[in-house]
């Protein structure tokens, strides 16, 4: 692979594809070569010497985009949704032991990556653990599907370790007062006009406490996840699931 | 009144007396000149020639003092609980026009104070408000008094500037993951290890938040306001309720 | 004045001349009667109707554009720069008494407007008080023109309560380790990629303390001010200085 | 070892010392069995059947209390200070291939240790980093001790993995407006009334922050970091410096 990666962008044309093509652009080290939206064809990957793709088209089309990506040795980076474990493995067994390189991730975000690792890495050293998210109030649903899943990981660290049930002596309490339990742990959601996507783990024990905060403020945001996505999928050959295992600790 | 105002305490050997005695020992100003508890007689009061009087003792006995030190001229700050309607209205009967002063305050915090008051005085801008306290997991009931009170002052002031009702376009939740409503006003109560005593209340419109929060990491933090209680008190004859009374905005 | 208020808006094809069309659009109560840019005649607010315009254009026309404005009664929120007294006087005396409001502010942010004010109500009660403000890392000055003018406003509101200097016990230090001091008030600035325009005022007292953020998390955020500022306008006749005076304490 | 540790204190009428002795004797799975001071013998570990021993004494006689210790097979987890690389090689030498347990932590805070980790991890993942630290303004240095040993190992995480100097275009700055710099990394301290310890470390990328914080409210906040040491020593033989060793990613 040359000092420059050649990369093409399917689903060019939507929100998310043009952002992600500006941030292609902007960026040292990458030259965007294609713009791929739903009436283009595929082919003009292969003739603009698209070593990458990054995919944030739709479920119907994102396995014939991989198909053709595979078949054509070119990595891919998607942010598509709908992968369930057949699909998982019909990537797998069409990967085979090519050097091509597939990653699949519902989460481009960073910082929410980073915090959920931190939050679950912590919790086995505390007593107490909440979960606190903040978002417009424009959201549906409530919790956030990140805030349930932190609390998921955070509830198997504490059992992995042993630690016993949050303490909480609350007697008396307003119905809703302590927020939505998940797995044990309390999630509580606020919605606020001017806010984005917000979220804090709160830890505590005795005499101290610890916050982990992330703050989503633009939703250019993901960039960033989907520029490491392509600095790393060069080096990881097959099937990776999660942006977190091209994020090595420590 | 002199340079160096003469302080008595009641209640002087109880858990919060003490270090209302430490304070005024403490602090330029004043001078310790008596320290009464159960079995003392207050008589000393005079005979140590006491210009104003700390209570923190209680209900069963807080009139008589009340009525002594009216009776003898002295000052009183007054953070013993149980003062009803009937209560009040004998303080100012007893008290008429004469020049001594009676602060009665069910809250010393000077923080929660301006804490609340900046909440009630910012409400009308933002159309979203909820608020979040943290305390420690021994704590019986949830949301705190403090959260609830600040609520029904958010709630009154936007009524009074004729805001409606927050935006909330919540329709899939888990039970409890939007806290409880006071007066329409969402709270959040977190139990932590480690914590004390905090509260943060979030206000936001386009594009902007504002955060009010406060914490109070050591029970003698509300020193400082029967201090100010203590140096306001000669300059205000006749019965106070509220320490805030004593605080003039702007 | 009908229910619904027309607006004009001069500088409408700026970058914050859309945004308040945008704003004026959106919302109850306003119409949006004329858009007038560089080479449009102020005629066509009178042809529309205006009662108010808001006016973001430049030092060399904004005094033109008010000339008009006051001489067909027509109400102006001003965000354009470059108003010394002497402007400022001839806008009084064009004004006289007049019912026509002229409201110029140098700064629309209803939120940090209130940190400001909160910083300085709160300043006399506390021992301790820092400001931090939190900025992307294109900006090319520290500290901000808010904290400066934040930490000017602490300093007097303390000096006119008499407390002295904030307690400083700091013998051995890094340079730079404790801020700029604006005042006698330490102010620290921070740069962070991903960060907008944030501020926080820490105050402290024993056992306690108070912390006031503003959070401007985008540009858009300053519409709210300039709404505020046309539903004022029209019963404040004369001249205002600052959207301050259009927020009543309390 | 049996179920229940039988734990001897060294330096137990301190006042370290004493809030060993109580966290010891609070929680299960260990047994107070000597309290060892200044004028005690140390034989009365052994009289005591001590399985192991806390030692927050001076480092004048710390060195014999540890040859002490590992000649009786009693292992030790130690804060107290002054221990240079001769004194740590003399250990690894009296130790040898000994099954006996010598912990040396210059710092038992759970939280302050977590913070510097997940700090150094999320380091290479963002542009921007800046470190913000509040003490009580008793405190006499600026920066504290471990805002700068975070900026050191933020700054080599970075260097570690390639990423250039933080991006600041200011120009235009009061002196100490951007905090101290350590190694490149910007440290601002704040010295507030009321505050104990507390450290904040902010990342950010384009569009996100990730903010890690740790509060210290309580001197006690050292304890569970002690009582992890006497539950792990046990299964760590020899020396291991740095409390961080028992603390396991993931």
């Amino acid at each position: 692979m040359s000092d420059v990666m050649k990369v093409g962008v399917l689903g060019a044309l939507g929100k998310v594809g043009r952002e992600v093509c500006a941030a292609v652009e902007d960026v040292d080290g990458f030259e965007l070569v294609a713009r791929v939206d739903a009436d283009d064809s595929l082919e003009s990957l292969v003739e603009a010497g698209a070593e990458a793709v990054v995919d944030f088209t739709h479920p119907d089309v994102v396995m014939d985009n991989l198909r053709f990506c595979i078949e054509h040795g070119i990595h891919a980076v998607v942010g598509t949704t709908g992968f369930d474990e057949s699909r998982l493995a019909e990537l797998r067994s069409l990967l085979g032991s090519s050097s091509t390189g597939v990653l699949i991730a519902p989460n481009f975000s960073i910082g929410a990556i980073l915090m959920m690792r931190f939050a679950a890495e912590a919790a086995p050293f505390y007593e107490s653990v909440e979960i606190v998210e903040l978002h417009h109030p424009t959201k549906a649903d409530a919790p956030s599907g990140t805030a349930r899943r932190t609390a998921e990981l955070v509830a198997r660290a504490r059992a992995d370790a042993g630690v016993g049930p949050v303490p909480d002596a609350t007697s008396t309490s307003l119905e809703g007062a302590r927020g939505a339990v998940v797995d044990g742990i309390h999630v509580h959601g606020l919605r606020i006009r001017g806010m984005v996507a917000h979220q804090e783990v709160v830890l505590g024990g005795i005499g101290e406490t610890l916050t982990i905060r992330h703050d989503s403020m633009d939703r250019a945001s993901f960039t960033p996840g989907v520029l490491l996505g392509l600095r790393e999928i060069g080096s990881h050959p097959g099937l990776t699931v999660g942006l977190e295992e091209f994020m090595p600790l420590g």
